[in-house]
């Protein structure tokens, strides 16, 4: 019957059961498993995804919306008894596009590396460069409000955000915003949408701003030996004037997982920050040079590709650093807790004393400059007291966070596994508006039932 | 009774009744009256704002924040009978700031350009600069997410927010966020409190990004014939390949109330263009060079002053543009309506073309490179038809932004004054979404009741 409805709406070829494992986490590690009885809707249009929901909100069937499938904590998994997976990934429109004007108006199926290439190719920068960027989709990263290496001066997904269209209970397709730059008429519903994680309502579509591309970008590696020299070194180079266009860091265990694959010779062991510095030619030029003098006390090695070549090998190298941790043991568990940027030595070494107490080899990597570690115990594939003992780890992580002032996910989101931390994180009345919000907007508790509860 | 109960909250003395143009917008030309029988309370503390709160929400009282009294909508009047004006001007301490590590917790009270001041003595920058800064509070400008000139470049208010202290109903004190720069463990509710315009609870303090001040900001005067032109002008400014840091404009009119105090010599008549390029010295000289380069297509004339003190005054004569032209008759009723950058010559046309219609003289300014206008009709004070003949007007600009698909707010808010203009620029379904945040955050409707309607 949930078929029959759906395939008159899509068309039958657009409704499908699959195998529980493609309704999944992309993560290996993935602890959230999908329902066998999920229905897979691939929705044509903003209208047929307002139509879907409107069948769905009608009959009590909870909408999980879906995009490329790459989140990290089960958001986009079916967890409750027949529910309706709605996948944006056939919504894949670019609607509008004036390069001259500095903005974008794309469907939420668009492949993030394809809005930046896009960009791209017109003079322009779509910042936001959240690891996955070349399979999850935009929609998707406007759901978690990604984030990546250059949000630290670009900002978050949301930054670039001037409008959305959505569907909202009961099966409302809505526009809130659009072009236009700035705009108090009302409350700011997108910036509420962005991170909600599909619990509020669907992202159909979004209105991006971009800017013109910075001529070049130049980056500096330099290794300390230990986390303590390497924080100092962060706060000389936030004490340098410049804003860097990135300011990553990689523990001494990512490093030795890493360091074979390293593009420009030998790398050098230890505590490694990635910087960089954009602009025109000239700009990105002097910036390095006030990053590579910034970062010069205490450090045993520094390395500055110049070269355009070896400067997109050394970002390749540090888009896998993420596999060559997974390499380590065949499977592990990562996080992406955030915490003020002056606690980031702390959360890196509590890190690793957490993994201890559990028996379990642990390192992290991550955005230094927004403070956000991706705190990580490495795993044997189906070794289940194993990933047990992860999980009272990833516990310990959180309480860790909250403790230093920050929050239990800096980007990834909630889904379904960080559930209940926010009560941890919140006072009960600051909880309390967040349950509100959701009653307001999802009175059934259809939309993506089970996913980001305090 | 009020006064007693408030008293034993906030001692006898900082309970009061003031005349009520004391609690009207400082706005010459204010449409809003207050009431006479509101009482006008200033917590010491946020602990005291959080008492006061409860107390009226459990009376049925009520609740009209207010800041700096700068607003331009009535926002911050009391139009209800026998309410209670929380002001937060006592609220001024800075809770935090740590200039190393480039942010800063600040309380509602403190005066926006102090803010700004205490960043700049510290090497660092708060860019947004509404009009209004030497008075205006940064936690109005939090309530109605103030932008400015350099908003173009560095965004509004909301973009610098990283965490909010707020006291909510039923009278609880609230942290959202702190300063961690990343966090989606939740909704993000300080950015749906930005702009909320103290209808869904009173911002306390707030958690700011800071970057480090450019080095320099060298601005571009250009003059051209006429509002096309000048369009033209700036489609070749953001064609350059730079960011400006400003986009600004004045039409023929607004040059002429302000030209005869131009600093700089003899300015030129004619539509101008305000343009500005920051960063280092280098930089700032380098883009201004390019964007005296983009600008001089149909330019008439060009100023680029360089002195320190000449750009000082450069700015002080733009931030007094309003003055001047109150100065002409009087009055005026000034608007802040926003549409897409690629409708603004349009709009500044048609502002003219509305005042005709309505026997009033008009004129425009503002924020082009956000397409957002001051729309302004110039009023004699007293003269109450010809204020009738504005209100008729001001409907038919915001008619004409959302015809042009704006907003009739670009940064000013709603208010009083342009309440229910929402229902004319969004869907019902979109109408009701904000309808119901309003119930689920403020049940009895006393926060700032009769403002920013849908």
């Amino acid at each position: 019957m949930m078929r029959d409805a759906l395939s008159a709406i899509v068309g039958s070829e657009h409704v499908t059961t699959p195998p529980p494992s493609q309704l999944e986490d992309a993560s290996i590690a993935s602890a959230v498993r999908a329902r066998d009885d999920a229905v897979l809707v691939r929705p044509g249009s903003a209208d047929e995804v307002a139509r879907v929901v409107g069948w769905a909100y009608a009959n009590g069937v909870p909408i999980v919306p879906r995009g490329g499938g790459t989140g990290y904590s089960g958001g986009a998994v079916p967890t409750e008894p027949e529910s309706v997976v709605v996948s944006l990934d056939r919504l894949k429109a670019v609607r509008q596009f004036d390069p001259l004007l500095w903005r974008i108006e794309v469907e939420a199926g668009m492949v993030t590396s394809d809005v930046a290439r896009l960009a791209r190719e017109n003079g322009l920068f779509y910042p936001p460069d959240p690891g996955s960027a070349e399979s999850s989709l935009i929609g998707g990263n406007v759901a978690t409000n990604a984030g990546g290496p250059h949000a630290f001066k670009y900002g978050v997904t949301g930054a670039w955000i001037t409008g959305l269209e959505a569907v909202v209970a009961p099966g409302e397709l809505v526009r809130l915003g659009g072009s236009t730059r700035k705009d108090v008429a009302a409350y700011d519903l997108p910036a509420l949408l962005t991170g909600s994680e599909g619990t509020l309502g669907i992202v159909t579509s979004v209105w991006l701003r971009l800017i013109p591309a910075p001529e070049a970008a130049l980056p500096v590696a330099a290794v300390y030996p230990d986390v303590a020299t390497g924080a100092a070194a962060i706060e000389q180079v936030m004490a340098s004037g410049i804003v860097p266009s990135a300011i990553e860091y990689l523990d001494e265990r990512v490093v030795d997982a890493a360091y074979g694959s390293f593009p420009l010779g030998d790398l050098g062991r230890g505590f490694l920050l990635l910087l960089e510095a954009d602009g025109t030619a000239d700009e990105a030029e002097r910036g390095r040079d006030e990053l590579l003098e910034a970062a010069r006390e205490g450090a045993t090695a520094l390395h500055a590709p110049t070269d355009p070549s070896d400067v997109r090998r050394f970002w390749e190298w540090r888009a896998g650093v993420s596999h060559a941790v997974t390499a380590q043991e065949g499977g592990k568990l990562s996080e992406d807790v955030a915490v003020p940027v002056d606690r980031l030595a702390e959360a890196i070494e509590e890190t690793i004393e957490i993994g201890s107490r559990h028996g379990l080899t642990a390192c992290s990597w991550g955005h230094a400059g927004d403070g956000n570690l991706h705190s990580t115990f490495l795993l044997t594939p189906g070794d289940e007291d194993q990933l047990r003992r992860a999980g009272d780890a990833a516990e310990e992580l959180f309480a860790m966070a909250i403790r230093l002032g920050g929050t239990v996910s800096g980007e990834h989101g909630v889904g379904l596994l960080k559930n209940g931390q926010l009560s941890q994180q919140w006072s009960p009345a600051a909880v309390e508006l967040h349950r509100s919000i959701k009653q307001a907007l999802d009175p059934k508790g259809l939309f993506n039932p089970g996913k980001k509860l305090p």
